[in-house]
């Protein structure tokens, strides 16, 4: 990740309130460098220089740039955003293979200058778009649009098998597009969402859209695994960005989809209401873990590896059987899978005061074998499954990234 | 404001990962101090420390506090929040005053917990009540609230007179309570929301929920003016807290809303797929002033002094008669108000790629003097109609804040 040279784009006149340029600003030196890395997230500055002007260095997160080129799509290199929009195409029956592909280059050509803190090329308020806030605008596949382009499509391109625990609505599941915006800034989502849209248009038209959030940027310090709406700290067993695994659980080896991946997409509605009628040890037992950092129910910090053979005084396995974090975690080490949760808080509806919950998804290689056991295993037995129910479900195909001149979607076109 | 001193709370354990514990982390010393005031927000951090450990400080605008205790509901006492949601209730035909005054007695509990990052008496996620982020919670009250406390109903607490623009819609208009959870992050505001409202149960249920947004803390330089869905800098000639003339503005004087205000909420649809048609000259005269920076038409700097007077070579006024700003002055200087907008962005029905406009509000000692007459003249002609339209309307009582062991409303009970 980078940040972004105000300067050298078409920024707003009123420097003198900001005091001196933001170019100055970056170039402040090392050590305003390191302040950062440290503010900005977890990749470092890529502009440190040597000169060191007097000024202190003004960081803004709304600055920080992440990449749009390069060999995945941006939004599964780095750690996730504040907010994040999800919206679901569908094609309008006259487009055809050359309209998906005019699409994906329209799509491709407005995500990399909006990711960049650039307006897009028609762009009716372009100064929405000089806040970039690690925007990352993702681009996903549906199986009728692979099939559209004449490309391979893969057995797991399809809905997942069903669940017993599943109570989907059409309104929340499928799609022959996903387009994922995400990024530290609201604004900057809401302006990105919609420019990306109308480029849409008449090529497609939206099936669905959901929104998310976690902890606000800088609220928080670095590497602060986030909390759900249950409380619960949620993401610590997870491969990252940058593990040693991470690229061969995630990124697809072959074909068209060669440095893509597959994204799973579940929205899973959590019963506050009745998860706020169960007591603290019973919530702790459900998942495994304690409320108060999320240490496994035999540790004491966020980190420690539980100790799945412990018993109670009286004979039982402190962390339980049917508990999530152990009915989620296979035996088998190529069982996992890339989460990235987004919450979600709605309307309330009729006496209840809340209708919320996660925006699940899951990036992996093949979902068929990394995902589908544990969610089925999860299915089967979970006592979190009391008070969650998947209501949405999708599947899209990922592909790689591009490079400059290039568009994500291009190998499908062979 | 002030930051909170998480050592001293229920913090989660595992202070490893964070290096030191927040209240050395806190004491960082002057420097430090004053990095984090810059950081936070317009108020000085009250805990600047004479020690200075080595440790640099670790500023979490996460953990800056909004005193919730004082003359004036806190709101009304900084610039505002990246977030907000604002609940409107009705009182359910059973409550009467004692339970009104119950109800208010554990709104204040809660919100006093809350706001400075502590969990609510009975709350349920105690540990997403940790980040407070300049959480504020505002109590508010329609007329049928005020009358059944038997106190005296203002004139002005009345739904506004009808304007020609309006297209009012019941799903987000009226209501016998108010409450308005803002702050500067959205997982922060969706418990805080949550926990006042299950404290609400008993006495009243949910009329409408409205949510929006504004930057995110720390995107943009400190002091930057937020930009709405249009792309226009808003909010740039408005009374702000600390200002000469805001008090006398917007808090009333006498009678059991002394220290208290109004607050006029309407919900502005803005139609952003017709303002898209029009070009750029066209957007900058609808208003005034210029979308590049929010400078008026005859200035170059958002601060300028718009000169009304100045005309084009062939003989028009360069900022327009009709123009939003223009219709918005009054030449008498106390037709003026504090306003407050939060963009909100929904899910987009039909064809439209967005449904999007403003949650508005506007705060004076007395709506019919200050603010009617302005919308009344916006109403007859503004330019800015022809993408906007009033869609929900509702006016508040907001009473005084309260001191230690008091409840905001007890001013309403003699
Ligand atoms: C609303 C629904 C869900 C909630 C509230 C939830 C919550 C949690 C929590 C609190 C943890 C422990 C902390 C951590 O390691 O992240 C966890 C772990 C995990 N969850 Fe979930 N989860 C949900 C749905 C799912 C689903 C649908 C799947 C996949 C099908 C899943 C897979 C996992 C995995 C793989 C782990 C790590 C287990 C390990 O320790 O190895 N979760 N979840
Ligand atoms: C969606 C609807 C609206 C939009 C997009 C909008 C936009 C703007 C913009 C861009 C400005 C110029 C910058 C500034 O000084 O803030 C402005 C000024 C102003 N607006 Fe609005 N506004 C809206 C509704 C309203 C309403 C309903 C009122 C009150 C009834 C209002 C009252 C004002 C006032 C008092 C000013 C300052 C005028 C001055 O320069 O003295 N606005 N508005």
């Amino acid at each position: 990740m980078r940040r972004r040279d105000r300067a050298g784009a078409d920024a707003p006149a009123d420097d003198a309130r900001r005091g001196l340029s933001r170019r100055q600003l970056l170039l402040g030196g090392a050590v305003a460098g390191a302040g950062a890395a440290a503010a900005i997230g977890a990749d470092a500055v890529a502009r440190v220089a040597t000169a060191a002007p007097a000024a202190p260095a003004e960081l803004l997160h709304g600055d920080a740039v992440v990449p749009f080129h390069g060999a995945h799509q941006a939004a599964f290199t780095i750690p996730p955003q504040a907010h994040a929009t999800m919206v679901a195409l569908d094609l309008l029956p006259e487009t055809d293979a050359e309209g998906l592909r005019r699409l994906l280059r329209i799509l491709s050509d407005d995500a990399s200058r909006l990711t960049q803190g650039e307006a897009a090329l028609a762009d009716s308020e372009p100064e929405l778009a000089l806040v970039p806030a690690r925007l990352t605008a993702t681009i996903g596949l549906g199986p009728a649009a692979v099939a559209l382009a004449g490309a391979a499509v893969p057995t797991w391109l399809a809905p997942l098998p069903a669940f017993a625990i599943d109570a989907l609505e059409d309104a929340w599941s499928g799609g022959d597009l996903l387009l994922e915006v995400a990024g530290d800034d609201p604004l900057t989502v809401a302006h990105a969402q919609r420019m990306l849209l109308k480029g849409t248009r008449s090529f497609a038209r939206i099936r669905w859209v959901q929104s998310g959030f976690r902890r606000s940027h800088g609220a928080e310090a670095q590497g602060t695994t986030m909390r759900n709406l249950f409380g619960q700290v949620d993401g610590t067993v997870n491969p990252q960005p940058g593990d040693a695994d991470f690229d061969g659980l995630v990124f697809i080896r072959d074909g068209w989809l060669a440095g893509g991946t597959s994204l799973v997409v579940r929205r899973i509605r959590m019963d506050l209401d009745t998860w706020d009628r169960l007591d603290r040890p019973g919530r702790e037992q459900s998942v495994g873990r304690t409320l108060a950092n999320g240490a496994p129910l035999t540790g004491t910090r966020e980190h420690d590896e539980p100790d799945f053979a412990a018993l109670t005084p009286i004979g039982f396995p402190v962390i339980p059987e049917f508990s999530h974090m152990r009915r989620a975690r296979s035996d088998d080490p190529s069982q996992r899978f890339h989460r990235r949760a987004f919450n979600y808080d709605e309307r309330p509806a009729g006496a209840s005061v809340s209708e919320s919950g996660m925006l699940f998804t899951a990036a992996q290689a093949d979902p068929l074998a990394q995902f589908v056991p544990i969610q089925q295993r999860l299915s089967d037995l979970d006592l979190l499954n009391e008070w969650t129910t998947p209501i949405g479900s999708a599947v899209f195909a990922i592909p790689p990234g591009c490079e400059e001149g290039g568009f994500v979607g291009e190998t499908l076109f062979g």
